[in-house]
Order: C-alpha cells, then structure tokens, then sequence
C-alpha cells in the first residue's frame, strides 16, 4: 500500500545529524520542526546518542519498535548496506534520499535495479533514490530536505525535486496549500502512476498535480489519469516539451519531436489538464483549489479600469470564450449603482471613482442574474480620492459571500501598490485572484472546459 | 513644442483643492509631494485663498506671471468658459484632465472638438480632455492624478489611464523607472505621435513604450516607429486585439478582425516590439532599460535545478532559439568548480548543492568565454542548509560587475521564499531578473531581434 508512505506510525531517520551543512540534518529539523507530528521518530546516527534531544541509535538493528518508514540519507557507497538492514530490521516503507545512483552512470544504474530487486523480493517497497522525499502536510510530516508548503487539498508528484520546491513556494504566495508531496527521483520502485493512483483513493487530495520530464509507461500514466478526472481535476505540467527541453532532461530515447504531441493528445484526451506554462500549472491549480465549477459559461466583466476589460475581453478570446450580452433586466438592476457617464454594457467599465460599495452592489447583482454564469470583477490600484485596492476587493468578497459562494467569482487585479492588504485578505477569507488578464481568462477557460468534461 | 508640456517653468492649477475627494486635491497633492519640482506653482481656487500654504487665485487671469502649463479640473459644464480663459491669458499648455465630453455622446464631442478648435487658432496646444495627466519624473513633476513611478529611462504614452497607472506599479516592482509619462485621454489636439516624436528627441527617454487601444492613423504611426526603431528601442502593448477587445475598446468602425493583423504586422516591420500580453510588455520593458544587447546568439545556461533549465530550454526553443555546445576549452575551464558528479553540458545543471561562490565563479567562465554571448544563470530557492536565495543572486551580480557588464545576462530566478532580498538586491544593483522560464526566454529573444535589427 502506498498509503503507508504517508501515514507511517514509526520513522527512521539514518544519517540524522545536528550538522546544519548537510542533507541528514535538513530532513531531521523538517520531521522535527512540526510540533503535530503524529509518528513517533527514531534517529540513527554513528556518532551521537542524541540528536535534538532525542535518543539516537548506532544502527537501525538497535531500534526496540517496528519501523514503518526508513529514510535514508547515509553516503551513496553506505546506502546499499543500508538497505540490507532496512529488509533485515524489516521495515516496511524505504526512502533513498542520496543521490550518485542511475542519474550518473550505469554502475550506478545496476546498484539501484539491484536494491529495488532486493526490496520486492522481501515486500517492501522504496522511493527514491536521488529524491528530496515526501510529505504529508495533514498528519505535519515532511519527510524531505524542502520547506514545508500550507495545508491545503492539493496533492503534487513530482519529478524534479528543485522545481517541487519551487511549486510549493509559488502554491504559498498565492494562498494554496499542500495535502500531500511526493518527488520520487530515479522511480526503480515505486512509480509515478501508483502515486497518483493513491492520490486519487485519498480524500484529502482534491486536486491533482503532476510534473513529469519523462513518462515511462504513456498507456498505463493515461489510464490513470482517465480513471482520476472523473473524481478529481489533475493539472500536468510536462518538462521537454520542445527537442532542447528533451535533451536538457537526458531523455535522448524515442522520437523526441513528436513525444510531447502525443503525450499531449494523451491528457487532453483523459480530461486532465496539459499547461504549457508554469505560470498557467500555477493559476490551474489554484482554480481549482479555491473555486466552485460554473452551471455555464455566461462571462460578465466588471471593472475601473476599460483597459483591464479590453485586455480581459481580449485574452478571453483568445481562449475561445463569449462575454454575455447583459439582459434588459439586469442592465435595470445595475442602473441604481451606476454614474449616467458608465455604458451599461458587457464588460462593463465603471470609471475610475468605482469604489467598495460599488464593487460589492454591482458584483452581487451580476452574482445573483439567473443569466450570467461566471463574474470577474476586474480592479486597477486606485491611487486617488484615499481609496483602497483592497477595499474594492473587500467589496466583491462581500457579494460572493452573500451569494454563498456558489458561482466562481475571479477576480482580475491588476498588479499595484496595494497589493499587499490584497494577499493578506485573500489569504484571510480563502478566495482566489488573478494578476493578469491572461491569467484570467485562462483560469475562466479551464473551469468551463472542465463543466463539459463532467457534462459529457 | 511638445516638450514645453514636459518642462513648464510656471504651472496653474485650476481647481486646486484641499478636499481630499476631488481629483483636484489629487493632483495638487501630487505636483506639491515632490520638494524637488523644478517649476512654480500657482492654485486657481474658487473658495480659497491659501491652498496647503500656498497663495491661491480666484481667476486664473489674476495671476501677475506668465502660465506655461495650465491643468484644468473644474467640472465638465464649466471647462470651455475655462478654456476660454486660459486662451485670453494666454497660457503656454493646456491639460484637461475632467471627462465627461466626446467619451459620453456627440454633445461631448463637439464641445472638445470647439475647444481644440479655438486653442489651435490661438497657437496654444492642449492635451485631453479625460486624461489622468502627465509626468516628468527628471523635474519631478507628476501633473497628474496618479501614483509617481521611480525615475528611470523609460519614457510611455498611454491610452488608458489607468492601464497607465497599473503599469507604473508593476514596474516599480520590476526596479523600472519612468522618464517620462504621457496619458492623453480623447486627444482632441496633441497626438499619440506627436508625444512619440518628442520622446525621440529627449535624451532621458532610452527606451518607448505605447499601450493603444485604437491607432487613429495607422501610416503616421508606422512612419513614426520607423523612425524612432533605429534610435531607441520601442515597445508596443495593444488593447483590443480581437472582436471582443475592440468592441470592449469602444472601437467599434473599421474592419475588426483584420485591424489586429495589419497594425502587428506594421509594427513588426519598423522595428518595433509588438506584445501579445501584458506579461510580455513588462518584461520587454525591463529588459530593454537595464540589459546591453548581446554581440551574438550563442546562449549559456546554468542551475542549481534541473527542471528550472529544462523548462528554460522548451521555453527558448518555442522563441526560436538555441543553446550552444560548450566549447572543450569551456568545459575545462568550468572544472574546478563542479563536483564529479555535473554533466558539463548546456543547461549546465549544477545540481542543489551549488552556492553563492559556485554561480559567481561559473557565471564568470561564461561571461569571458569567447563563444558565449548571452548568460542565463537560473536558480530556485535552495531551502536548505542554510543557502540563501539572495547569496546565489549575488554571486552571480559580482561575475557581471567583474566582467564590466558588457554581455547580457538574464537570471531566472523562479519564485521562492527568499524573494524580498532579492528584490532588495535587484534594486540595489539596478540589475534585472526574470521569474518564469517564458519570461526570461522571451527577453533572450528581444534581445537578440533587436540586435538583428540593428545589425540590417
């Protein structure tokens, strides 16, 4: 069971250390640093007997309980000894954290096929080696040399450790939180497929996210993406996309050229979602976290800004996306919050002196019409007459609130000086936003896609 | 002269106001906030006879100097009996900031149409109305309802307002400073390239940017971008691109779905920069105010992850460009800094471990190898032992400034924990960083077009 990775009872930590300057001592601190840690933790150091205050051992064969999981983080010539004891002990669950394996030459490619073969042999499984580890953020574990991201309901694999790191960096500047983190580096054992599947049976993961550079088995990877996307989204981000990005992933195998393409048509075709971008991976999985599926796709725009409209209703387009015309009877329920000077159309451009009240009043209207499907209200960083970016975006959270949440709002503010108390509000009340145009209307176009992907 | 808007010895603010609800106050605020204004300031105020200490006029006729630029923000009704006056004064420059007139109706046009009529038969030029205003941040002059941006070297004209506005505040957080700024609203009399022609001309002005949402006259447009493209490089942002945008825009005459085409299409062919997204301005503008133009197109990369050089690899080849081989005399030359277990390949992944020492000492074999001409250092923050993001940056600035910063080099530094102190340290070493693969791709690629066109 892959669940045991994530809900071990007991961890061994081999190569646990007080030394700041390495690896054993980064995973130590971060399986340390959370107080709600629900495992019991046993270091294994040569040279102390305690480590942070805790008892170590000499070896693994000292420990008096059973171990679920071993994390291995010794020297690459000491780690296959290592797992001789980890299978003697035995323990469960393996994670080869040290790198210095398959990823540099084919010495090391036969030493770890030969640990992963030992492992199976005696039914115990193994992540790694050459990754940064694992997490589960719902039970405080980080089982990893990275920082700890928030708790949130996404779950992410992986398969560049550095850029996990980065995801989940970018994940916490944009208010999402983490279930769950796997990076499993070479993959002789456990795979890429068996994560997701796991994924996929756990609750607490209600998004899926994928990084891959490589993918060795396209048939079996499409048919679990085809059984997850009809429980849960999952967003795929593929490293090598073009013939430099392949052979910057040493992956000089096959038809380079047409890999991505097909592999493309693969997770289009399972109802996941291929992003092109980082950016986009970002803005995907956040629409996703934070944001309700629309009932249609009936777009109204509001905003302060015309050029934030202009731009929106460009990029919208871009995508393949309509703004509703506004009804008769909505264009009266808009007049009572409106200037003479604003033209009652969609988007709709409420000039610069547009403030809290006025986001809140014409959000909610728009929120409540039976004929419009998804609001964006769109803001610029109003530097004048004392108003406040984050006051105008108070108002819009005031309207989705009182409309329960029940239709996606997106809001689209721009990028400006305000933009702290804008996090920090976003942040507060748990919505999302978005800082560019594009970044909008794409999250606009996914949320629709995937209403007709669960319409089909 | 257009340039006597931008540099106005004598300034009457008609309308000037304490009352912090006005625009009037707004930009009162703004031309008292900088203590280094290089001009005189006189308030025309109806109500008052001091305004924040300084002495006000009830009529702009009562003010015993000659007026260089008056800015106008009394209400729509009352603006061309003001107009009228500014006439019989006469002053130099006239801005209209109020709205309200060809925006709204046909009235309103006729009414703006009168007024420019009358300023041109009296030799005066007016700029407006329903504008935010203009800015010389070299004087310090902010003549407008806006935020002031940082001073730098490049110099905008701007459609919107507050498209305008939102672009002053992502700049700043992009360290970019503004020369000069120009918000010309209807534009009734001065036009978008009359504004263009004089930033030609100014010597603060090293690089031009234009956000437009409908070009009047396409042929004096290009013929303008002609001539500036070899001069200065200029960067071009179009509002409605697409039906939706131009319909969005109000721009509603005119072949719609073709106009998009045939202005990119002009503005390629000048030289010009056109951007598809917002993003993409942004980052053009940066890197044309703070990067050199490479000698060549042989581009280098480093990292400390590998899924970072990747992505910049699929990235680079999607804009049409190519990593280099190393040369073997590079490969040498890069060894004592790696450890074993590096591929000397490009991207050259240097792997987690790589520190501030090892980016300054890689950065700099690439800087003075003769076969390079472009550096792409890339990093994601290293959350552990005890790296910081920063350190890396700066390592990687010392090998620039060594090498007297003659060859472009762009980090991507993807978004990560450490971000304030390397925004900090962007700042303080006026140095230019990239935050996704396709932003530093795409800057690689300006680069090396502009180069290319200079080189025609």
């Amino acid at each position: 069971m892959t669940k045991l990775f994530f809900y071990p009872k007991t961890i061994a930590v081999i190569g646990a250390t007080e030394d700041p300057s390495k690896f054993g001592n980064a995973v130590t601190t971060n399986l340390l640093d959370n107080p709600n840690l629900e495992a019991e933790l046993f270091p294994i150091s040569r040279s102390n007997d305690k480590i942070y205050g805790l008892q170590a051992y000499k070896s693994l064969l000292d420990v008096p309980k059973d171990i679920d999981l071993a994390i291995v983080l010794v020297p690459a010539k000491v780690v296959p000894f290592i797992v001789d004891q980890c299978i003697q002990k035995p323990v469960k669950r393996i994670i080869v954290v040290t790198a210095g394996f398959g990823e540099i030459n084919e010495e090391g490619k036969q030493i770890e096929q030969e640990m992963a073969r030992k492992c199976r042999a005696a039914g115990i499984r193994m992540i790694g080696p050459n990754c940064v580890g694992i997490q589960n953020v719902d039970i405080g574990m980080n089982a990893s040399f990275i920082q700890s991201p928030i708790k949130g309901n996404i779950s992410m694999v992986s398969q560049s450790g550095s850029f996990g790191c980065a995801m989940i960096d970018g994940m916490r500047w944009n208010n999402l939180g983490l279930s769950k983190f796997a990076n499993i580096g070479n993959g002789v054992d456990l795979t890429f497929d068996e994560i997701l599947h796991y994924f996929k049976e756990d609750e607490n993961s209600k998004v899926l996210s994928v990084y891959t550079e490589a993918v060795k088995n396209g048939k079996s990877f499409y048919q679990e993406l085809k059984a997850i996307t009809p429980v849960k989204p999952v967003v795929v981000l593929k490293g090598g996309r073009t013939q430099a990005g392949m052979a910057a992933a040493g992956s000089h195998t096959g038809s380079l050229a047409s890999n991505y393409t097909v592999l493309k048509a693969a997770v289009d075709q399972s109802g996941a979602v291929m992003c092109e971008k980082m950016e986009d991976y970002v803005t995907a999985l956040k629409t996703f976290s934070l944001l309700p599926l629309p009932k249609g796709n009936r777009i109204a725009v509001l905003t302060n800004s015309g050029g934030a409209g202009v731009l929106y209703s460009d990029n919208a387009e871009e995508q393949g996306l309509k703004l509703a015309p506004f009804s008769d009877s909505l264009i009266e329920k808009l007049k009572p919050y409106l200037i003479d000077l604003v033209q009652k159309v969609n988007p709709l451009d409420m000039i610069a002196g547009a403030n809290e009240d006025t986001y809140y009043q014409v959000t909610k209207v728009m929120l409540e019409d039976p004929e419009i499907d998804i609001v964006i209200p769109c803001g610029v960083y109003p530097p004048f007459l004392g108003m406040k970016f984050e006051n105008n975006f108070s108002g819009m959270i005031k309207a989705w609130n009182e409309t329960g949440r029940k239709k996606p709002m997106l809001p689209l503010l721009v990028f400006g000086s305000g933009y702290e108390g804008v996090v920090d509000l976003a942040i507060k009340e748990n919505v999302a936003f978005f800082s560019t145009p594009h970044e909008a209307a794409y999250a606009t176009k996914i949320l629709i896609d995937r209403m007709n992907f669960l319409l089909r």
